[in-house]
């Protein structure tokens, strides 16, 4: 009997009150600013609108005692953005919870995935 | 200073390749069957229509290799339905990996809490 081998994968969105969904899409956006050093950058490589891009930040940064992100619009430079200490934090704890979901939680989602149908995914 | 105390809450999906997702949702929708012996009323309580409670249930019952919930449509005693083994041990399974995120996740979750501004969400 083969063990499963499935594409597994997951989504964590957390909620602060009304205030701020912190999720999969923002923190991937976060990562692309620091990858990128630019929001539309980020947003792009996620194909998503520059508006949208700078609109999750500007909520992220409200949300936050200190912002997230620090950008400069156009400039001699041409704009720019790059994480602040703030922004490197919290992706940084997201991202543990990601691995602590996947480590601690190993045995449920292997439970899980053991009770599946075996003959689907198998061709994909 | 005073710890946050702000009303956190999560939702964690699980997507097994392209068959199947597993949320909140799914396990709520659950939970009802168990609860209220049917899956109409499941779906009643989180204002979810008949036809989609059904839907749900249907694609469960797909993508596992036995049936999440066993259901008689009508009959003498006007139907009903009610968790299968596998339906039991799979939300087992996903309520117990919610416990961990809070549980494991614990530091990570209020690392990200403990950076929000303070003066969001206190009035409400």
């Amino acid at each position: 009997m083969d063990a499963p081998q499935r594409d597994m994968r997951f989504r964590l969105r957390l909620y602060f009150g009304d205030d701020l969904m912190f999720g999969p899409g923002k923190a991937d956006l976060l990562q692309g600013i620091a990858d990128l050093g630019s929001i539309s950058a980020a947003g792009r490589r996620m194909e998503m609108s520059y508006k949208r891009a700078w609109m999750l930040v500007e909520a992220m940064n409200a949300a936050f005692a200190h912002p997230l992100v620090d950008s400069v619009r156009g400039g001699p430079s041409g704009g720019g953005a790059r994480l602040t200490e703030a922004g490197i934090a919290v992706l940084a704890h997201y991202r543990a919870l990601e691995a602590i979901v996947l480590q601690a939680g190993a045995a449920q989602i292997t439970g899980i995935e053991a009770m599946l149908k075996q003959d689907m995914s198998s061709g994909r």
